[in-house]
């Protein structure tokens, strides 16, 4: 187990090394590390070596320049410079809670902008201001549309978080695909199959094989086939693309430069970087706060006490399990799988710091 | 095969007997007749029959009162009036579409509504105005989610309509659960099973049983368990419920009032109608709507001329389908199941207008 502080102090060094900023810098760390104590590691220290990647291959700047391109009372575009999203978003979201404060919503649309971390983070920036926020991002096209036989589109996640009352607020926070990419790789790390109607082969057939991934295939649409609703899940991904990327005028689809050696990059567009939205509603911009709090805590206290099935303890809340979690990895510290750790090492040896 | 023409006056002419205004029966016919047109035959003349009961049960009042309770610049809270959807949300559209000519985007929640037909009719309502169009409503408990034994969700539909230039505009317009009840209702009349992984059954176990909706059963998430990202489609539904719903006051989750005999009125809450979210963003909110228009032509281009699996023909964009079938059936006339035809003869006699 490694102690909170001790992960983020390193994770803001390397950063500092790289040239961010101190300031941008433990920003960055704090939302990486905010996926460490969320146990959402797949978007934790895990990407640290990929973002050093992406810096010595040219491919971001680490003192991006922030440009409002285009706006109106409650929305902008904001070419983020070919800053890593770490930097870039956290900024773009603080632009869309302050045009909410004044317009009811604020929508801020990103491109010029790489990886962003956990999109939770920025949904849950609008709780502080009594905001419900949203957040979504493109990604490397890993994932076959409805009848492709090739990964078109990203695991293309979207957060959504809400604030209640007297409870904690609901925090969703999911890749649109049924599974992440990173959860396959942990499939093929431990040498397993993956389970049925999640990855397709090179041609399209279905396949359990978890190294798939770095062969030609790719992952299926949330739902799977048509009769179980996988063109649905296609929808779904696909909008997520459009908001972030097509608003924006970031590479969309298939056109997305790919971060993964294993994805091949088949348009030889121009990189404009992957595109994020983010969304910030005030509370009070439908009902009285008041009867908003009490609405949420409603909601959320009628879907606690639901019946669960023999062999289940209780129904989940989306946040829930990533709020224990954060108590729990803050006071006891943070367990780094094999792959992190062996990649944190490497950091510490190009960068002589400690580790 | 039956006229559209004709098929349009009588469903106006009912609407009118129920005691609709002249034009917000034509209003309430044309959306009805639109999804028979595009061949989402379960949100079209089918319903018919159940609006009627709805307003002899006096759950509905055919000259609501359309409030607007609480606004911002972008957003607007909506009083139905017990009104049908039908009647109200194409009002609570043009709101939103009004809101986002000044604001850049508008929102719109409403409660105190009932029923309103396809999702997609007021999405794309946007498109005429050079807008993104976003609908969605919460339904009838029907869809229970991950580790819950009972249906505590609607099958929330959301519709996205995005513009683009030289391209017919995307349209994505689904049930938020694997398939609809139409469907399942359809392979009930059938005689038929349903696919795995779609239903459960009284005591949450995995059921193929296509009467199970009407036994104490219900519908599983998009996705399925989760292994296969089920959790995901409990969020999604969740998110529609929490912005139709919370957002507007309405019933939210399982204390709607159910509109279906078998569906158990589980709360005995105070009827405030369901709810509906509705947006409206201008496609020149973040680039030049030139910009845009050509961003969205690249989309869907790369998407149409995406490599199929063998034995499909083409990727499908979301909309096409339903634009063929809209020039198909207007020209070819349109087919009716026996069901919607044996409750369009009742309401002939009813009310003793020619079928």
């Amino acid at each position: 187990m490694y102690d909170y502080q001790v992960l983020f102090n390193f994770t803001q060094t390397v950063f500092e090394k790289m040239g961010l900023s101190v300031e941008e810098a433990r920003q960055a760390a704090n939302i990486l590390m905010r996926a460490e104590l969320r146990n959402i590691s797949t978007h934790g220290l895990v990407r640290l070596p990929e973002y050093v990647r992406l810096w010595e291959n040219k491919r971001i700047t680490v003192t991006p320049k922030f440009t409002v391109v285009h706006e109106t009372p409650s929305t902008a575009l904001v070419d983020g410079g070919k800053g890593l999203g770490l930097v870039t978003a956290p900024k773009a979201m603080k632009l869309a809670i302050e045009k909410a404060k004044t317009a009811g919503t604020g929508w801020v649309a990103v491109r010029n902008s790489y990886h962003f971390g956990i999109a939770g983070y920025y949904a849950m920036k609008a709780l502080e201001n009594n905001m419900i926020g949203i957040a979504m991002t493109n990604a490397n096209p890993l994932v076959a549309p409805t009848f492709s036989k090739n990964g078109m589109l990203g695991t293309n996640p979207i957060a959504v978080a809400v604030p209640a009352g007297e409870e904690p607020p609901f925090v969703a926070d999911f890749a649109t695909s049924p599974v992440s990419r990173g959860k396959v790789d942990v499939f093929e790390g431990e040498g397993k199959d993956a389970p049925d109607g999640l990855l397709q082969d090179a041609k399209g057939n279905p396949t359990t094989d978890s190294s798939i991934l770095r062969n030609g295939g790719a992952l299926r649409t949330l739902g799977g086939d048509v009769a179980h609703g996988g063109h649905k899940g296609f929808c779904l991904t696909a909008i997520v693309d459009i908001f972030s990327a097509v608003f924006s005028g970031a590479n969309f689809g298939p056109t997305v430069v790919p971060t993964l050696g294993y994805v091949e990059n088949k348009t030889g567009a121009e990189d404009r970087g992957i595109g994020h939205f983010f969304g910030a509603m005030r509370i009070d911009a439908f009902q009285t706060a008041e009867a908003f709090k009490a609405g949420m805590d409603g909601w959320i206290r009628t879907f606690r006490k639901a019946v669960p099935v023999a062999g289940q303890e209780r129904i989940i809340i989306p946040g829930d399990p990533e709020r224990v979690a954060e108590k729990v990895n803050l006071e006891k510290g943070i367990s780094l799988g094999d792959k992190t750790l062996n990649g944190l090492k490497q950091l510490a040896e190009k960068f002589g710091i400690p580790f």
